[in-house]
């Protein structure tokens, strides 16, 4: 088969690579039936993030089972399933706090920017469907893989709750799907913090009643302004940089609640700081295995579209051209489709 | 009167002062029935932090309220009062969420290592007893003014649940009443960090399950050993050094809770590595009015005996040996009687 392959700042080859093949008894081997490009593959597309030589590429996926280990008992060759961006056993203590994403037998996914493709921890990491999904619904179900699930780890974790008032920092496709998060959750106002017209409509449509375009110190302001001087309740900070993060602390009210779900990049919290700002902070790597139940039932009922983030559609042969587009912001997020 | 004022480092004088009057109408005006010495007092004391000029010392303090301004509605003289270090209206925004000490009219107390007081915002800041307490009630009911409330938000913040493992790193006397408070929420096993055996010996007293002499990373490992590898579900930093911050930190399972209460000096925290953490943080100045009621309750029910932290008790006019006691560590927290 072929995959996808980075192999230095802006080269990404799809090329020839051996298949896959199950190599510990819980494995599991799926024909990807959709995969995507996730923001976090910009860092290193970027050279923002070093990579030691030529690194396989993907982490988001749904697909078909092929073939399983000989342990695996929860999923079967011929379903359906999406799986998380992280492995997890589901039994450690970690997992079984809900934090599967810190799995003590973690391993994070790659490889999966491509038509087949080896999961670890079949049992624990995999979600079946009762039947095989209608085509039209597959986008919906690879978002819950990553990009949904860490949307809904933003607004968990910022504790979002029926009536709050939300800002969501970010117009990337984990900010877009925090907000449909905190519609979920019964948010009554979400502010989504964006200046790119096509992201504000569909912040909108998502469930965002409010739109701030202004960033830094101003939309801090604007946010103050708006909430009576004292800052929203929860706010979603979906970017992962120092400026994104102070905007998000800033624009949280004492006693309020801060989540980040990207991966910092030289974000430094100074203590005093944070003292004085009271606000309760949590993140990490979204623990996308315990929502994904949920998710996927939201989608297969028809309540959430979260697909709807992928605004341009790719054969997985042109996974190149995805990365550019969504390097040049020319898309949201692009489904590649072996 | 007289009054306890810092020159420089090392340089506490006990000397003439005016006395307090009212200067606004929300203002009251109390005799202390005793006040201390924080350990936060000797930041400046040492020289770890600026002043500029001459300050006037103090934060804790509970007394008779001699006289009130013409708006005070909720004390009258000759009620015996406690109040927080930090002065709130308990009416703005943030005073409603339960974070009284950032509330928008906030002013840090200074100047109650006195046998006069001026409390600004008196209706939002003190809470009277019913009678007056019997004098052996005293120092407990001082320690609900910061020390007991602080170890309290500790251990609030730290989401304390029944049944829960909680660490407390620091064996000062908020970390020490942060045992108590984790006792009181039901905490069934609390490890107190301390090197030291009399305060080691009074953790036990307050609740304290197990003792780790151990620091650093060695103390981590213990924390580890003891929770079958996964760390504690709620821990209390009660230092404010990034030591003890990292320390916390390291001991926490993954989605468990961290706080921190004391103002952090010279703490930066990394994104990158409190994003794998997966913890919560939360702390701040703690909003100890919130607690007040229930806390005052606590102590004149005999309910729990605070006052134990003061292990020296001088008379206000030797205010210099206190500090000079607490700063050798010969006390862990000094009682100042006018």
């Amino acid at each position: 088969m072929r995959g996808t392959v980075l192999y230095s700042p802006g080269d990404v080859r799809f090329e020839d690579q051996e298949d896959p093949r199950i190599q510990a008894p819980t494995d599991a081997i799926i024909r990807t039936s959709a995969t995507c490009v996730c923001r976090s593959d910009l860092w290193p597309y970027r050279g923002l993030q070093p990579i030691n030589g030529p690194t396989p590429m993907g982490h988001e996926y749904c697909g078909v089972v092929e073939e399983v280990g000989r342990d695996v008992k929860s999923v079967q060759p011929g379903q359906f399933v999406v799986g998380s961006f992280a492995t997890s056993d589901n039994t450690c203590p970690n997992c079984r706090y809900g934090y599967q994403s810190s799995c003590v037998h973690r391993e994070f996914m790659n490889r999966a920017q491509a038509p087949m493709l080896r999961v670890p921890l079949a049992d624990g990491t995999l979600v079946a469907t009762a039947d095989h999904p209608p085509a039209d619904l597959v986008p919906s179900l690879l978002a819950t893989s990553d990009v949904l699930g860490t949307g809904w780890f933003a607004a968990d974790a910022a504790s979002v709750k029926p009536g709050a008032t939300v800002v969501v920092v970010g117009d990337g496709a984990v900010g877009l799907l925090g907000v449909l998060s905190a519609r979920q959750m019964g948010a009554e106002r979400i502010i989504a913090m964006s200046r790119h017209e096509a992201r504000q409509r569909l912040a909108r449509e998502f469930g965002a009643t409010d739109i701030v375009a202004e960033r830094g110190d101003e939309g801090v302001q604007r946010i103050l302004d708006m909430t009576q001087g004292i800052g929203a309740d929860s706010v979603l900070e979906c970017v992962g940089t120092q400026q994104s993060m102070m905007q998000a602390i800033h624009c949280t009210r004492r006693g309020g609640h801060v989540s980040y779900v990207g991966v910092p990049h030289e974000v430094e919290l100074h203590g005093t700081e944070l003292f004085y700002s009271h606000v309760h902070l949590h993140g990490g790597p979204a623990p996308v295995r315990r929502y994904l139940p949920l998710l996927i039932d939201l989608v297969l009922q028809g309540k959430i579209n979260p697909g709807k983030v992928f605004d341009l559609v790719l054969p997985l042969e042109q996974v190149a051209a995805g990365y550019r587009a969504m390097d040049e912001r020319r898309a949201i997020k692009v489904l590649l489709q072996p």
